[in-house]
Formats: structure tokens, sequence, C-alpha cells
């Protein structure tokens, strides 16, 4: 059976999203696209790619793609902020289409957005299709790795992950999502502004704290990393003094003792990139990606691989951690 | 609701188990154990574990054990091999109980025990319970944790893990079962006997191949570790030209070129213990887990921490590759 799917969103992820499905060959078919840039939408996909025409066009307005594609699932790719996402969800939702979404704050939402998720699962069970959150930070190295890696412990009593980018390796859009170039006043003008920092750790930190069923008070940090002499990348050049990345904390307490310690650290001038997660416990577990995990590629390949696990799973949201780790890569 | 369980095989990990079980709290009930061992049959499980008693009589006759027992789960550690333990499990099977072994051959059922493990199967639908085989190694750190790290990858080329074991810090069978000790020609005729070497690296080859979707050619391979110098354990001392180790390697091939490589390094000489998995394909991923995992401890750990998926999982067998990763840790 042929599943057919819609990539909703053409951005960096959503191209490269569609460039994998290409390469899958012929069980995936590209049935539809969505995007709302004046640049793109209206032209053939192929086009869009760089590749030979598919026949399949870039629709701006997403209800006329999204009835027309008839499509099995949606794989979704457009912003971080769930309120923002909610009527795009829905209406696949209510077209009969499986959802993969790379949102960050639908990995595992906490707070208000718990709310918008309640609502988006009464809408999946109601129209029997699935929608899944994820993604690879939230939605795998800062939480689902963790939670995985303590399927072999007696118990935990304490879980630290570390994840450094060196974003100087990076696109412009993740340089200046850090704040690369700003002085720190801007740094944190922006940070209160809610327009500057990952989003995504306090929604690994609460999907670990949760899976070990520890409740815990929680914390959230962001702060800049200052240049010490001149800085260059491709795309910025940053004075001494200057904002060179961002170091971000979150922190999972009880009774003054911290439990869980998430430690983001992008900056243009890391010497080294790696994510280490380490659980204390029975065994102790310190375990390295060496280099790091290179998120844009991880990205792509998580949500085309858990196409066929999220067709197959019952109705309603899912995050992550409900999801069988079989990947498909077929 | 209480779930009742079984402890088969009251040796060194059945034993951890229990008192593992012991820790989790009341949610899990201890209600039978088995154990042909003449020094512990009859005796009080709580006596074996150095703990006050607890009612429950260590018994000689599984059958006896099994039904008396009313059990929901069996958790079953006796030997690797799975011709061995086959009517063992079917007997607990036809008492309508769930089965978790840490048998290495059930981890991953290939060639003759394939068969085995589909009669297990037909009588576990037909009873309507589960059997999961499972463990650390056949089970996580050299076949699911590989397979678990390609959910994030485009593509997969070609996949190498490698196992090193300080086996000085082990258990005397441990140290035994690697060969310490032995004259060469000693260690290869027991090669050839079938009666020295790690069973299960064959499994975890084929269980990442089977997962990848690839039809390689195997090919396994088993040698000495030959000490230079004396070196001295607890239990064995070990002279120049003497076997201080096994050194066992299992390679997928296909036209000639080596897509999987398992490389299993047990000496009582190691400078350095770890695990370490390389995926080569896109996104590359080198991840090493210092000082190695802990087998006993993850072994024990990873058996009660699968029971309450195993208890939700649909009738017949499984294999962790089956299994969604969340974990119990209540």
């Amino acid at each position: 059976m042929v599943i057919r799917v819609i990539q909703y969103g053409m951005g960096s992820i959503g191209t490269e999203i569609v460039k994998l499905l290409l390469k899958r060959g012929k069980e995936k078919r590209l049935t539809g696209a969505v995007d709302t840039d004046e640049d793109i939408a209206g032209k053939d996909v192929g086009e869009v790619l760089g590749i030979n025409k598919l026949g399949v066009i870039v629709s701006k307005d997403p209800i006329g793609a999204i009835c027309e594609g008839n499509a099995d699932i949606v794989l979704h790719s457009t912003t971080s902020r769930l309120v923002d996402i909610k009527p795009q969800i829905l209406r696949c939702v209510r077209e009969k289409m499986n959802v993969i979404s790379t949102c960050e704050e639908l990995a595992y939402p906490i707070g208000f957005n718990a709310r918008i998720t309640d609502e988006i699962d009464a809408e999946a069970k109601r129209f029997g299709v699935t929608v899944l959150g994820t993604g690879v930070n939230p939605g795998f190295v800062m939480d689902v790795l963790p939670v995985f890696l303590t399927t072999v412990c007696k118990n935990v009593n304490r879980v630290e992950v570390t994840r450094i980018v060196n974003a100087s390796l990076r696109r412009e859009p993740l340089q200046r999502k850090i704040g690369t170039g700003l002085t720190v006043g801007e740094f944190q003008q922006k940070v209160e502004e809610k327009k500057l920092g990952h989003v995504g750790l306090l929604e690994s930190l609460v999907m670990i704290a949760n899976t070990l069923g520890w409740d815990l008070v929680i914390d959230e940090k962001i702060e800049p990393v200052i240049a010490k002499e001149l800085l260059k990348t491709e795309y910025f050049e940053v004075e001494p003094g200057e904002v060179a990345g961002i170091f971000q904390t979150a922190i999972g307490s009880k009774n003054g003792e911290n439990l869980i310690k998430l430690v983001l650290r992008m900056e243009i001038d890391a010497k080294e990139q790696y994510d280490r997660t380490q659980i204390f416990g029975e065994p102790d577990i310190d375990i390295k990606i060496q280099n790091g995990l290179f998120g844009d590629d991880a990205t792509v390949a998580i949500v085309v691989n858990l196409i066929e696990a999220v067709m197959d799973a019952p109705p309603g949201f899912l995050t992550m951690k409900d999801v069988p780790f079989l990947p498909h890569l077929t």
C-alpha cells in the first residue's frame, strides 16, 4: 500500500523531508505541499528543490491543499509555538489525516499547551487519526535517549544532560537565534520578550521527570556566552564583549536537590561539540555522542522514519515517550 | 492491581531480580520461586537472600510451583540455550502466565531456534499470554541501542559495535566462561565443543540486520586473548602464554563488504572498559558508554522494568525490537 504524504511547511526542514521521502522509494508518495511563502507558493515542489518537476504544486492555502491532496499523513514543520500551529493541526485532523509535527512545544506539552493537546487528542480520537510531536531537540537527544537508557537501570537518582553545539558550522538562522553579535543588553531584552532562546528544554525536562514519576520544581535560565576575542563566522562578526552564543539551563529540583539538569550551550566558538547523558543510579550510565548529533539531518530522519509507527498507532495525540522505537528505514 | 510474579531460576541473576522486585514496592508481589539446586530448593526465598522469611518456598518442581503460585508473569533466568529451556517456557505459557526470559538465544532466535520460537509464539497466542526474550547482551547494548539510534538516521551504510569488558572486576563464572587460565589448545577445543564463548553475538547481529532490512552473509570468530605477563585475579593466576580472555567477532557482509561488525572483548587485563556504537550514515553517530554498561545490574533492571510492557503487549512471542521502550521505574 502506498502511503500518501502532504508536506506542510517547505522551509529548510520541510524541503529536506521531501528530499528524503523521494529517496525512500515508491511506498511513500508526496501528494501535496503547503507553504505561505510568496516566493514558493504556486511553484512545483520539484522546482523548489531544484530538481525535475514532480506534478505537485506548493499551495498557499492549506485547506485547499489538504483536501485535494487526499493524503494519509501530513508531515508538519512550520513554527515552534503550539498556539500558532493549533489550527493547522486541527485542520489536518478533521480531514482524517495523521500528523507528525516538529513543533517544539508539541514534543511534550506543558502548562497551557497541555490544554491545547487535550483538545487535539479529543479531535484525533473523534476522527480516528494519530498526531505525534517529535524532533531531535526536543524529542530525542535530551529526553527520549536518557529515558530510553533508564530501561537498564535498577534505580535512578539523578539525570544530567549536556548538549554543546558549535553554531559556526550551522545555518544563519541558528546563529541569529542564539543572539550572535548582540550586545548583552539586547540579548537580555530579547530573552525577556521570549524572542531568543531554545524552545523545548523545559519540555524535555518534564518528559524525563514524568517518565521517572518525579514531581519537581522547575527553573530555567538563559544566559549569553560572551566573546573574549574577535570572532568571525560566514554570517557574523562578533567583537569582544558581544554575544557569541547562548547558555541555557533547565533544572528540576526536589527539596532543594537538583534531580534533573539539562544544559544546552550553542556558541559560534565551541571548541568541542558533543551530547552527553549522565544517569546517576544503579548502574551509573555515562554516554557521550562524539561530535554531537547533527540536529538538522536527525530531525528530518526521525519524521520520515516514524511514518509507519504513527500510521499503526492508536488514535489520539502521542509524544515520543508513547511510540515503539522501531524505525522504518525502507 | 497487584502483579503476581514467579521467579524461575534463583541463580545470581534470579536472586538479584527478586531483591529488586522487593524494593519496588507492593504493586508487584513474589508468589513463587523455582530452582533445581539441592542447596536452595525447599528453603524460603528470604532465607536464600539472607533476609527475613517471605513465606515463599523455592520449589524444585517447576510444575508445582507454577500452578500453586498462580502468577501473572514468570521471570525466567536459567540457561543460555533455547533448546534446554523450551519446556520450561511452554509450561509457563500453558499455565496462562506471561514470561520474560534472559535466555540469550531467546533474545533474537536464529536458525533452528526460530522454529522453537514459532512454536512458543503459537502456544502463547493460544493461551493469550506474551513471552519476551530480553537481556543486556544480547537484548540491549549491542543490538537494541544501535537499532534505537538509527531512528535519527536518514540512511545507514554500516554499523560497528564494540564492547570491552574488564573481566577481572567480574564474578568467577564469567572469568571461567572466557577461558581464563586455559592453554591455547584447551581454549580452541572448548570453542569447537561450543563450551566457551559468549552466546548472543550472532543474535545481536541478525537483529540489527533484520531491522535495517539487510540480507547478509554472517561469520563469527572466537579467539583467545593471550597473557603477555603473569596476571592474577581473585580467582585465577594466568601465566604468560595462557589465555587471559576472549576476543569474539561477528561480521555481516554483502558482496564482500562488511556492513555490520560486532566486537566483544572480555579479558582479565583490559586497560579500559567501554561500549561503543558507530553508525556510518547520515548523520554519522559515534556514541560511547564510558566505563561500559555493567551487565549484571542492567540485566536485572531490564527484566523488572519491562513487566508492565509485557503484561500490556499483545499475545505471542516478542523480542526487544517489538517492545515500546518506555520503562516503568515505579
